[in-house]
């Protein structure tokens, strides 16, 4: 970390609310990552997008990586959250699955900027292969699940269980691309949907 | 087009293959496009890959948007043919609309490249507007498919039309993240797949 300037006035008064600053900066950041790339974006462009300097910008994060790893941190610490509520781990299989699919499309929804970033995490550098390993692990627990509803019975058995969970996380992920808060469709609304076409298809009965 | 410099005998050995070396060219382009990012990539980082100056790539491309061009409309094109075959023009629209999505999953598998990239365009230029735009009109097309699917009491009402036609074709588009030729997984075993999760849904009757 650099050495700390003595800051302006305006930046004194930032350091004053430590919390709000950092999550202005790395929400900003993340937007701007978001925007131009990861790579393709310097701690400068933040600063300069920010409005302060790279000194300040540094007394809340040491580098442009420890802001990608809190934003990654967010969207897999809140999918991983869902894996843990009593309704992704008590009752049946097909029940645990729906659950944690109405789960993920709220921390999409809640945490749409994060999650956009990790969908798009290459594993160009350790915090990016880290972060790729924690979506393989979230992704064979989802497996594991889907597993365990076609063994019940609930979940049909003639797709197989890996294939099943990506088209069906590729459905859920696919929000990020279209999804907005402002929209007309409410998150839950939204959670019902998904779950419909995954579950029963777009089919008629 | 840069003027045409007298080229080793190398050169004039590929130039004497135009065909081969334009889709050589576009194939290894494109690669390093989805690696490293279109507006990160250079020609010379191109010509570099490629073995070849400069020059030799500009004896079959205008210019790095040349590339991204036709690449695009490799992808888009494909996509836009499905529409017209016969199976996505006859019949019932409820099966009109299985044909479109088994093309197009086709479309992604024969031409994953040129797909990825379309899928990362974000419209930074008019060559990318105008790809946009010819996918949302691919899109509407598909939206009003699955609106008369619904008219015909085929597919579900009780989903929105466009939601439906992104929830799905995020499921589609999903395959670029993970399909990969070489895998145990066949573009129409996938296909299979693809329609009965979209149509049927995970959940056993």
């Amino acid at each position: 970390m650099p050495p700390c300037q003595t800051g302006t006035v305006s930046e004194q008064a930032r350091r004053g609310r430590p919390g709000y600053d950092r999550d202005h900066f790395l929400t900003v950041a993340v937007a701007v990552f978001n925007e131009q790339g990861y790579d393709a974006t310097s701690v400068a462009d933040l600063a300069g997008r920010l409005g302060v300097s790279k000194a300040a910008l540094y007394h809340h994060f040491d580098s442009k990586e420890e802001l990608l790893s809190v934003s990654l941190d967010r969207a897999l610490g809140g999918l991983e959250a869902v894996l843990s509520t009593p309704e992704a781990t008590e009752g049946t299989a097909s029940d645990r699955l729906g659950a944690v699919l109405r789960g993920a499309v709220r921390v999409l929804v809640d945490e749409l900027a994060h999650v956009t970033l990790l969908l798009r995490v290459r594993g160009n550098s350790p915090v990016e292969r880290a972060a790729l390993g924690r979506r393989r692990a979230f992704d064979q627990r989802v497996t594991a699940l889907v597993r365990s509803a076609q063994q019940e019975g609930a979940v049909r058995a003639d797709v197989d269980a890996r294939v099943a969970t990506r088209l069906v996380f590729g459905m859920v992920n696919s929000l990020v691309e279209w999804y907005r808060t402002s929209g007309p469709e409410g998150a839950d609304q939204l959670a019902d949907d998904v779950l419909t076409v995954a579950l029963d298809g777009l089919r008629t009965r």
